[in-house]
């Protein structure tokens, strides 16, 4: 009996640990490994042999990490290159996980996770390794393709839905309320920000606008949209993805901000400051917040989504009885068989499919005016934000636990 | 059989609804008014004659409205000035009150609020108009005197403590995690931001430097204690209030930002990326987060403290307590009897002591290089924060009822 190892890569989630949990208890159940080992910070710790061993862990220690938001295995931005540029990569990973008698990688990550999946499975498969990599979805951004929605996204949709509530009751308590601008995150995407469509009060969604990356945004439009809603209400609500595009494509926030991450993607954020500015150039009012949500939206454990967790924990699961049917440089993906009642299943897809590919909100769920959703889309959201989770408790406080802290 | 109103009056909380609540229950059961008014918009809407009726409102509107954060009777920022200044004004409010037979105004507020309570029993009583004028406390920034905490406090620290945690975990995935700076509110007072002394994993506190602005803030004395940090540990983790002023007495964020809200107080925000600024001038690192948690910490009741809800709901029960003994001019306080078990008492202190008055974090809790909490904030803070609410739930979000949305 074999070994396995599984690791986590990228921006961290909510509901990351729940795959691992379930990739633990599928080992339990179905017996397939020895052990089920962790890397720690993906990729970059394995290759560094920084290892723990997750089989020795107690019911409650898997209890408490289930409900750990964030990588709590630690995670990297190391982007793999091609086997033929960085061969002695390649053949130390191989090495040490022969030494540990690895049979199957399990990579819990977003597109650029999937790739590594991807050029790892292919260099195993052209060398005849027997060494499988198989890949479990992870991205609050919704972003990967094949999939009818990833893990961690529907704990942050609840999130941002939350708070988008919570925040129009704040900015509502004056007679002269002015205009309130949240921002989501989403570097190419929209998903994030349109789902603060959920969020209504009698019925009635709070956001008066939604602005995503998918409609190229339109400065006079804007002041327009936003001058006319104010005059009408004396107040209005906007939610904003960080990642709007001008008609050129050039990111909103790059005319503020232009550093980079390690990646070469543009560092955004700023973006709510940027229009905040723009309302108040135009003479608009005078009264008006912006707002960003930030890191929040991709740890807040204590307003998950039940549902995203269960989600998270059956990819997991899912993924070790991948690696029993012997497949190889897969990703589990989840497919919506109904809206209500909500009905998912699992199958394997490609994950050379899903590398470096970006699954985009559809325009159809989008408004003639570009500035809000339909019923398509409060449909496709509503079953992903679940009920909330009971966590663990210590001190009135969430109880959590990880292992590179 | 007369009337009594009550209004909500400053910055909202998350439960100010519940002080509104308490006294219509309290009413219910002790049948001192005919009716329970409720103005809208503070003493601004009063004056408007923007009153509602809360008697009519059903069980089940009461559970929502107590269980919805921010003041849903809505809100103003008006300074009543002294009587001798705008006799117009009191004589105005004293009609209207007649005109609906009010012999009781009920005000929730911070200290701004008490001194508008205290102007008008003053002019109450010199004019023998038999009109009574009781506070309820409410403000997250929890510094009013004579009372041992504030309604609202307690929800905000358990949001910013439970973050706090989350955000750590967030900021400690990858192997070379740089330094994160969470910024809290509490412009006059580190309250807020020393509450997260209580925010631990496995005991241990997340924060490496709670800085607030009973200390006057020191920018070498800053840099050394975080460099030291990230050369012992790699990563630094501080919370620091808005509020932190230099030697000179100046605020930090002063140096970024100068504009005034229309109390004359200087507006603030942004100290977290003036810090952020300085740690990367000094070279320490290039990788730093801020974060602002902005109005979140007043309005999230999805993470609010139960034992808060309870003592915001008592505070308005015991104010109707005292206007059935004739009591006029006072504020309803909360004195604790012991933290563990945690008991308190509630008793009547003259609303001008509180008014225009700040209570500051005792020096003796904060260490002596002035840069973290001892165990008797800890103490003081632990019961505060108690447990979470169970929210009404609509669609899987909270369902909130307000009156000015």
């Amino acid at each position: 009996m074999s070994n396995c190892i599984i690791a986590q890569s990228g921006g961290p989630t909510s509901v990351i640990n729940s795959s691992v949990v379930g990739l633990v208890k599928a080992n339990q159940e179905l017996k397939l490994y020895k052990n089920v080992y962790g890397g720690l910070n993906g990729i970059e710790g394995i290759l560094n042999k920084n290892i723990i061993n997750l089989s020795d862990l107690s019911e409650e220690d898997l209890r408490l990490f289930q409900y750990t938001p964030s990588s709590g295995l630690g995670s990297c931005r190391y982007k793999l290159k091609d086997s033929s540029e960085c061969i002695d990569e390649y053949s130390t990973l191989v090495s040490i996980l022969r030494e540990l008698d690895i049979d199957t990688f399990f990579y819990v990550g977003g597109n650029d996770s999937m790739d590594t999946v991807a050029k790892l499975s292919k260099y195993s498969k052209e060398n005849n390794l027997n060494i499988k990599f198989i890949g479990i979805p992870k991205t609050i951004d919704n972003d990967l393709k094949f999939t009818d929605h990833t893990p961690g996204f529907g704990s942050a949709a609840k999130f941002i839905c939350t708070t988008a509530l919570e925040c129009y009751l704040d900015s509502s308590v004056y007679t002269n309320n002015g205009i309130f601008i949240l921002e989501t995150m989403g570097r190419d995407t929209g998903w994030l920000a349109a789902s603060a469509t959920l969020a209504r009060i009698n019925g009635q969604p709070v956001a008066d606008f939604i602005y995503v990356p998918e409609v190229s945004f339109d400065r006079l439009k804007f002041l327009e949209d936003v001058r006319s809603k104010f005059e009408e209400n004396n107040k209005v609500f906007i939610v904003v993805s960080e990642g709007i595009k001008d008609e050129n494509g050039k990111f909103i926030s790059e005319f503020i901000c232009t550093s980079n991450d390690s990646f070469g993607h543009t560092q955004l954020g700023g973006v709510s400051e940027y229009l905040r500015n723009l309302i108040l150039d135009a003479g608009i009012t005078t009264r008006v917040k912006a707002l960003e949500l930030g890191i929040l939206q991709r740890c807040s454990m204590h307003s998950a989504a039940n549902i995203d967790i269960e989600e998270a924990y059956l990819s997991g699961y899912e993924a070790l009885k991948y690696a029993m049917d012997n497949l190889n440089g897969v990703m589990v993906s989840i497919e919506r068989i109904s809206d209500t009642p909500y009905k998912t299943k699992f199958s394997p897809i490609e994950a050379s499919k899903i590398a470096n590919n970006v699954k985009y909100l559809p325009t159809s769920w989008i408004n003639k005016e570009g500035n809000n959703l339909n019923d398509e889309a409060f449909n496709y959201f509503s079953p992903l934000i679940g009920d909330t989770p009971t966590l663990n408790f210590e001190n009135n406080l969430p109880k959590f636990k990880a292992f590179t802290i």
